[in-house]
Parts: C-alpha cells; sequence; structure tokens
C-alpha cells in the first residue's frame, strides 16, 4: 500500500540549522525497507549531557532498557536508531544485539558504551540482527556531516507519510542557544511501525538533573498530550541531548534559574509543534482535532476528560463523517469517570456554542457549524462546569484509511 | 444505509414462554421511526419485585435517573420503553417528559407513579415530546398479551440488525423457574442510537435487595466484560423483574440460601447469553473475539488487562485483517498498566502458542494460525504470569462498516 502524503503534512521540510557539538549520518542497511536510509547516527561530543522520557508500557523494548539504565549518569557521545525492526519482546537475543550494537559504536566512535544511546522502530517480536546496524558503523563515522538534519528525519520513518523537524532559537544578550528535534510516529503510539520516537539536540549547556526537568515539564502538555488510536507503545522515546558548546547558560545551579525561563518555553514549543505533526501524520488521518477542556476538578480531570473524547472511536468516526455529533462529546465526558454536572456542561464546536445546561442550545443551528466540520482543523471546547482544571489536548479523525493500514499491514 | 443482519447472529429467535405475572406490547408511535413498533410496554402483576444496574456515566439520561431514584422502594408494575431518542440531555424537558410518561401510566395501568420503570434509546440531545407515548397507552394496556416476547425484542432495537433474547429454566424439585430476557445494544454502548438496553423477567419469588445482589453478581461477569468501542452510554439500562408467581423459592431470607444457587447459576448464564448477542451484533462485527487472562496480579488486573486488548483499535482492526498480530496484544498488555513481567507473559491464539519467555515461541508459524483467523470465533489467551487473576472479556473486531455506521450515522 502506498504511502499517501497525508494532507494534514506541513507544506515543506523546515530548514534546520547546525548545532555545535552534534553531526549526523544515515545508511540503508537493509533490515527490512530496501534502497533507503534505515539507520541514524547522530554524534555527539564530548560534554554532552541526555535526559530522556521513555514509554511507561509494562512490556518495553530492549532499546528503551537500555536507555533507562544508561540516562542515570546523563551523559551521551552517540545515539543509533533503526526504522523497521523494533526488537521488542525479542527476549534475550534483543538485549544481546542492543550490547553488541552498543560495544561496536563505542569501538567506532571513541566513546563508552554506556554514553550510546538506541531506539528502534519497526515490527514488533522478530529478532534484529545487529551484523547489518554493526558493520554499516565505520561509514556513518566517517560521513557524519553537521547538515544532514532532512535526511536524519528520514532515516527514522516507518508508517510515517512525511518527515518531521522543528527549530527554534532563543536569544540570551547577544548570544543564541539552537534546539533541533526531529520525530517520526504515525498512529501515536502503534507499536508495529508507528512508534513514536523523538530526538532533540541543543548547544545549551545544561547539567542532565536540570535537563530532565526541563523536558519532563515540555513532554508532559505536548507528546503526553496527542493521541491517534490510544495505543502505548513499546518502544516510545523522546531523548535530548545539550551538547553545551553554547556559553549563554554556563554555570547553571538549578531548575529554578531564572535564565532558563526562555529555554523552556522554547523547548516547549518545539515539543508542541512536533507533537502537532505526529497528530497531523496519524494513521489516516483527514483532521486535525484539539479539545479544550476547562473548569474540570483539576487539571490531571481535564486532562483525562480531554483525553477520553480523543479516544472515543465514536467521536473520531464522527468528525471523519463531517458531523457535529455533540452527543458524543457529552458521551465521552460521562464516561471518564471524571466529576461533571450534567447540567453545567457547556460545549463548544468551532466556536459555536452547542450544548449548555443540560441540552442544547436554543440558538444552534447545526448549518452553522458545517463549513467548520468541514475544513482540516476542528476545535471542540467544553466547560466543565465544577472546577478550574484545564487541558488541550489534540487529535485526529478516525478514517476508512486507519482500517486500510492496521487491518491489512503485514498481508 | 440497509442494516445488513450481522453475519453473528443466531440462526434464529428462541421461542420464549410465558412467565406468569408479566404481559407484554408494543405500539408505533413514530417518535422516530415509520411502521414498526418503538414502544414497548411490559405490565407486571402486584407483588413484582426488580433490581437494576444502570451506566455509570457522569451524565445519565433522564430515565436512567428515574430508575435509580425508583430502584430504591424495589417494586415494579410497569416498564415503558420508547427506541428512536434517548431522552438523554435534554435538560428539564427531558425530566418533564419522563414525569408526563409515568403519570399517564400510572393512571392507565392503575399503580404507582413510582412503579413504573422507564427506558429510551436513541438520538441524544433532542427533545422527547411524551405525546406519542401517553397517546399510545390505553391501546397498550388493551393489547397486553403473555406471548409477544418477539415484537418485544423488535420495538426496543435501533441500529440492532437483529432482536436480542434468551430464557431458561430452573428445576426446583416438580417446580420451575423461568427466566427470560430480552437486549438491545450494536455498539455495545454508543450513545447515539446503540445504547445497551436488558430486560430480563422471572415467575420467582425473590426480595429486591436479594434480587438486586444477584443481578449485580450476574451483571459483573457478563455485561460489564463485554465491549464493542469501548464508549459508555448515557443510558445503560439492565432491569429485573421477578413477579413472585413461583412458589419454589418462597421465604427466601437472605442472598446466601443454597435455593438461590441454582437460580443464580441459570441468570449468570443468561446474561453472558445475551451479553454474547449484543457485541455479536457489534456494529460492523465480522468476528466475535474472546480474550481469557489468566496469572494476573489480581481478578480486577486481569479484566482491566483484557479490556485494554479489547478495546485497542490495533488489536481489532488486525483481527479483521485476519492477520495474527500478537505484537499489538503484547503492546496492550504493556499498556494496560497492571504489573506484567515481559519475559513471562505466554500468549495464544486459538489454542496455538504464539508467544513466550519475552518473545516469539521458537515453534510458531503464522501459517498455522491461518484457519483460526479466517473464522468467526477468536480466541486469545494470555497469561501474564505474576498471579493468579484471571477474567474473560469479549469483543468483536473493527470493520470498515463500523466507520461506514458511525461516520455517516445522521447523514
Amino acid at each position: 500500500m502506498a504511502n499517501l502524503v497525508s494532507p494534514l503534512a506541513p507544506a515543506q521540510f523546515p530548514t534546520l540549522p547546525e548545532i555545535a557539538g552534534v553531526r549526523l549520518s544515515a545508511a540503508a542497511t537493509g533490515i527490512r525497507y530496501k534502497n533507503r536510509p534505515d539507520v541514524l547516527v547522530a554524534l555527539l561530543d564530548k560534554g554532552t549531557t541526555v535526559a530522556g522520557c521513555l514509554t511507561t508500557s509494562k512490556s518495553p523494548s530492549a532499546p528503551v532498557d537500555w536507555c533507562v539504565a544508561n540516562l542515570k549518569a546523563g551523559k551521551a557521545r552517540a545515539l543509533v536508531v533503526n526504522a523497521g525492526n523494533a526488537n521488542a519482546f525479542t527476549g534475550k537475543a534483543g538485549v544481546a544485539t542492543v550490547k553488541a550494537v552498543a560495544n561496536a559504536s563505542a569501538k567506532t566512535f571513541g566513546c563508552k558504551v554506556a554514553e550510546v544511546f538506541q531506539a528502534s522502530t519497526g515490527v514488533i517480536g522478530e529478532p534484529l540482527n545487529p551484523a547489518p546496524i554493526v558493520n554499516a558503523l565505520a561509514d556513518l563515522n566517517k560521513n557524519a556531516s553537521a547538515t544532514e538534519w532532512d535526511m536524519a528525519a528520514r532515516a527514522i520513518m516507518t508508517t510515517d507519510t512525511f518527515p518531521k523537524a522543528a527549530t527554534v532559537k532563543v536569544k540570551f544578550g547577544n548570544q543564541l542557544i539552537t534546539i533541533n528535534g526531529i520525530a517520526k510516529g504515525s498512529g501515536m503510539v502503534a507499536p508495529d511501525m508507528a512508534t513514536m520516537l523523538v530526538f532533540i539536540f541543543t548547544d545549551a549547556t545544561i547539567p542532565a538533573r536540570i535537563l530532565q526537568k526541563l523536558l519532563s515539564q515540555a513532554v508532559s502538555p505536548s507528546f503526553n498530550c496527542i493521541t491517534v488510536d490510544g495505543d502505548t507503545s513499546t518502544s516510545d522515546t523522546v531523548l535530548l541531548f545539550a551538547t553545551g558548546k553554547s556559553e549563554a547558560l554556563k554555570d547553571l545551579k538549578s531548575a529554578d534559574d531564572a535564565r532558563l525561563k526562555p529555554f523552556a518555553k522554547a523547548l516547549s514549543a518545539l515539543c508542541l509543534d512536533l507533537a502537532h505533526q505526529v497528530v497531523k501524520d496519524g494513521e489516516g488521518a483527514e483532521k486535525f482535532v484539539e479539545i479544550k477542556i476547562t473548569g474540570a476538578e483539576s487539571a490531571e480531570a481535564a486532562k483525562k476528560i480531554g483525553m477520553t473524547i480523543a479516544n472515543s472511536p465514536l467521536v473520531k468516526t464522527a468528525i471523519a463523517g463531517e458531523d457535529a455529533n455533540w452527543g458524543r462529546i457529552v458521551m465521552a465526558i460521562g464516561k471518564s469517570g471524571e466529576k461533571a454536572i450534567r447540567d453545567k456542561l457547556r460545549i463548544k464546536i468551532g466556536g459555536i456554542l452547542v450544548a449548555a445546561k443540560g441540552m442544547k442550545d436554543a440558538t444552534y443551528k447545526e448549518a452553522d457549524i458545517m463549513p467548520h466540520m468541514k475544513g482540516r482543523d476542528i476545535k471542540i471546547e467544553a466547560d466543565i462546569g465544577v472546577g478550574k482544571g484545564t487541558a488541550t489536548v489534540w487529535t485526529c479523525d478516525l478514517t476508512h484509511r486507519y482500517i486500510d493500514i492496521n487491518g491489512s499491514y503485514r498481508s
């Protein structure tokens, strides 16, 4: 089945500037795909710190276990990623593969084994032979360049229909910090070929402990607030590398340092941009849906209500059918289990009030919303009316193409 | 869109015997459908006790609120059900409709207002005019008969493609107790036209308090263990009426009375039968899927894992595609949040071991499972390997037809 480009894809791939201390390289090793790069290596200069947020799945992949173990030391010199095989549910053989790649990488790149971070995405349950990756390392090392961001984003794609990247710059007086990120994911978190992987690089100088705090804060309202199908991958990985080449943030002592605010803001914006791109490449997506919850009992309650709406197959199919079916939104709020008072709910679609005081709003006419429902960007707002908790989550619609992709993926 | 009969429908409608103290009647009132019965009345003799399990949705329909309030007294003389309009999210007007129907029913049938139970299923958010129902009550009263079970099951259908009923008899010496049940639901718990409604009638003599305990026990492993799309309706209702015409169980003092065991067993079997029929009429269903979890930390954990598998769009689309994609089952177990140890999981499909010890089983060949995947009945077994908790849940596959039904339902 051809990977038609998502109708929600950005018009073009952004131009990513170089980041001092980061060199990229990709190779076509034929792990699963033919004639396309499927292994990415990012080489990181000495002094690079690293932070990560990895899947909460209870059956994580071997590379996820590897990253979690090495994040404690917080130092990175290389990232090795392959597409086509997730090395998940592969038992002891999977662990051996990760070790073999780490050992060979450490030797080739001249670093410690624990400084090699890894991620794998693709089919689950198939043994991943380390040989094609190991054999490619020498060339990957030799060919590494600071400019190959486009190729890097393409090398980690699986069912993705477009490469995903974003870049931001933060000014500190006359100094600049750059943050680049690349991502893959389609079906937020589908395990087969659609695990979400995100790699972010910056030249900022930030100790690993503080970097971790910043990353966790940025991931929570971005990658943790998107869903395509509610399925959580065995391999989801977000890694943030800071090479320390910029002088701007030197000598940070604490995550509360006021100098970090613009950096944290820029990092959050970049994460949100990449998260939206993942949703926009959701399997079969035709529409990008923003769901804003206000007035919930707490922020957690608001997020749970938002995610319940975002994961409801009935809401998602209605949006695919361009049907302003607010009754299904009421249903989803009701089933979230969070406190809600039917007669205080207020629901808007495309900015138009459709339901309030426990019933359809008297002024609402379905025809008024039709132009909005026919667009690419759908906005749903629900005020729960019981508190001050807010959250915004994003998803896509559920179309025939999702079933085509996932019902016939291996046939 | 034509309601093609589900390929999983039973070969024929079962013959339901009369139940002393129950008379049925249906009328075509044109609430939404034309030329078909859409209002059901069940008239219950004096002395009938009632128990109920209703939706846990935080935005329940007006008739659900009504039933919950009247269950406390535990006495019933009439059940009035309409199809085509759910009377959900209809504000004060919805409450007024329920009261109007109850008042008129009490007058027509000669009982107390609080003895009239009600349920509504159909579109959400549209006001339900009580007049067509109220105007039909006199004829419904006059025409009531003990034999019209088939018509009763048809009168409550919405998107259902076949009427659902089951009957069991329980012997006590030379006495017999009969239990009849009818159900509607398609898309377990879709709010628009697919709310699950179940009405069960028996001639047993059982106090309301004990009846409630028996019903709750029977509902937990049956209706609460099925899912079509994971969506919870504003209107889900299971009511059990006991007319007290049989002498078999007279003078029950406690739910622990040993005489109740065969009754409880029969009630559970009937609930499971009806629950399976609801899944088999799941919107777009082509396959009936049983998921059996063993070795979980607790029974609750086992059910959560089972339901996470059953609600995973990736698992459901794989089954629709006849793809023995066990990697998605691993993924779903991992995302359930329950304790699981990757290297102890054992997964069988159609009785064939596919994965164990953290990887694909060495003896497993996909071709061996293909005949099973091509059948109508799919069996998935997962042993979690961490405890003794077990649960079995049921679902159906996710097909293009689900999207057809739900994406274009109102257009």
